[in-house]
């Protein structure tokens, strides 16, 4: 079995740090990819710190990968050795209920596999992430990456940018259209440049006066500072969708309130506490609903990667060297990073 | 300017009693209406007693309304003298909102014109409802009763059958869904059967096995009891759209895990506190959503209407007399009704 190396976290309260592991060798139908760079999720610290319980230590988290083909299984049909590839959330599903069947692996009734902390249904045991050199995945589940792109700025596109682009897509947001965006962090700067993109007149709400100029420079319409009443007020019925990136709890029904009739607010972000309960008579007063999505589909990651290309929309982000992730974890938490850390795996070296 | 007689609230501590008053002089566009019956919501008692705040005394209640027109203004054109037609939650609108113009009155976005309690345009001061023996009402806001019709079975449908038709409408429910209700009270009982009658398979729950019988009787294709935690979960992922017509706060998870992808939970009804609030992993999981809904609009409730005369729903009522109200009122708060009282206003008589 082909080495790998990467970083892993061994224990909840340790930090990551230089981890050595076999992948497997690729099957008829898998794809080994070279990993040129991995974006850092809030996620992969959840993970690595058993926020959310499950952990299987140790922990090699990171689900926003792009790289280059090294080999390909006989019946590999869709890549060749040196393609741009990418690998998000997920490395597989049962491919048999509803949900594969039309698409949305994501909702996988019986599961989909995670790229870190997942069940490998080949080799068995957890499957390990990002943070490596490089990753044997199923070609149903590898992505598509322009041979030009920009890699590094690409890879919070796996999971930044399809978490928002899937609801934008869901909710057809289009020309016309007035989009509210809750937060301007990793998700939050996807979600205005692609609902940007997609024809919408863009309202970004921040608590951060700093974040003013940064908003309008990724192409918010209009930025409201959300502490101030009288200009949430001002928005009151206004907005047709609300793509809500922020996990922590907060009032949600400050912006109910700004959805006309029969508008949504969709939930991204999942806080480890509940957010305060929702009146229903802000649900009631205009057939208004409250929404949740889950990243994407792998076709609709695709198309998500194809409609980013022709838009020239990347990430902003911040290039890292492996041995920094503990220092960008901890910036991570003080919402420290404009707007994605992303590891450059060229400074991972075997030891 | 007519007399009229009725009963009202004259605090929010009083039982109802005899009241005199004056209806408007038909203008125009109105149309007056000899009352034959009149239902009970359970939103009367709210109003009656000021639990909402904002109770305008004395208070007439009364919006599932139905009886015979008596005149008619000189430019009224759809209705005549004899005619059988009810009246519902509203008396107007503004007229020229985005919501009035699509049809939607019930969201106004300068508030509709409440049957009781509201601002009367005409006239000044407040508006008086139901629980009377005539009614002004300007013929937009007027639907038509068919002839044959059983007019006191008709009555709760102007509410209770609006309330529950329109969100079944919007959400495009037909054969070959799976619907839930929740809860089998006045509204309940009225999804249950328009539900079915749309073509739905239906599943009731209910915190009572004493409501299994009739339940099935209505028309639910299943009856659960949502106290079982096995019966509960065997409809995990499974319901396309829930109406939750309970406005007692309880646990929206346990029917949200029930929605398959994709899937909505529309709440109707309005508790004085808080449900607990849902975990945005329910909603996250599986892209489902948790919406509300208000009544119907007027050109809605007249296709509801005529709906119910096709598929002969009525309401299962029980015919009270005037004299009986504040001990249905009592009666109503143990729900121990069968499933709406309906005032017989013949009973109602000039002291």
């Amino acid at each position: 079995m082909p080495l790998a190396i990467g970083y892993a976290a061994h224990a909840a309260d340790k930090a990551l740090e230089y981890f050595e592991f076999d992948r497997r060798e690729p099957t008829d139908f898998d794809v080994e990819i070279d990993i040129a760079y991995c974006g850092v999720c809030h996620s992969d610290l959840h993970q690595a710190r058993n926020e959310w319980g499950g952990t299987v230590f140790p922990c090699v988290p990171g689900h926003e990968i792009v790289g280059r083909v090294t080999r390909v299984g006989a019946k590999v049909s869709k890549y060749q050795v040196g393609d741009a590839v990418g690998v998000g959330c997920m490395v597989d599903s049962c491919g048999h209920c509803h949900s594969c069947g039309e698409g949305h692996e994501q909702y996988c009734e019986n599961g989909f596999v995670g790229t870190y902390n997942g069940e490998d249904k080949h080799s068995g045991g957890v499957t390990f992430g990002g943070y490596s050199n490089r990753i044997t995945v199923t070609e149903d589940f590898v992505l598509r990456v322009a041979d030009d792109a920009d890699l590094a700025g690409v890879a919070p596109l796996l999971c930044a940018g399809i978490t928002t682009y899937s609801p934008l897509r869901h909710w057809g947001i289009s020309k016309g259209h007035k989009v509210g965006v809750v937060g301007l962090g990793g998700l939050g700067h996807m979600a205005v440049k692609i609902a940007k993109a997609m024809g919408a007149e863009v309202v970004l709400f921040t608590t951060s006066p700093s974040k003013v100029d940064d908003g309008k420079r990724l192409g918010a319409d209009h930025v409201v500072i959300s502490k101030d009443e009288d200009a949430m007020k001002a928005w009151t019925n206004s907005l047709d969708f609300i793509l809500n990136t922020v996990a922590a709890p907060h009032d949600l029904d400050a912006y109910l309130a700004l959805l006309r009739l029969n508008g949504t607010m969709c939930l991204v972000g999942v806080p480890a506490e509940s957010h305060p309960s929702p009146a229903v008579f802000n649900l009631v007063a205009k057939r208004r609903s409250l929404a949740g999505s889950l990243i994407g589909g792998i076709a609709e990651t695709q198309e998500m990667l194809d409609f980013c290309a022709e838009h020239n929309i990347t990430s902003d982000i911040e290039l890292i060297a492996m041995d920094d992730i503990n220092e960008a974890y901890e910036r991570m938490l003080k919402s420290d990073v404009k707007y994605r850390f992303v590891i450059d795996m060229a400074t991972l070296k075997q030891r």
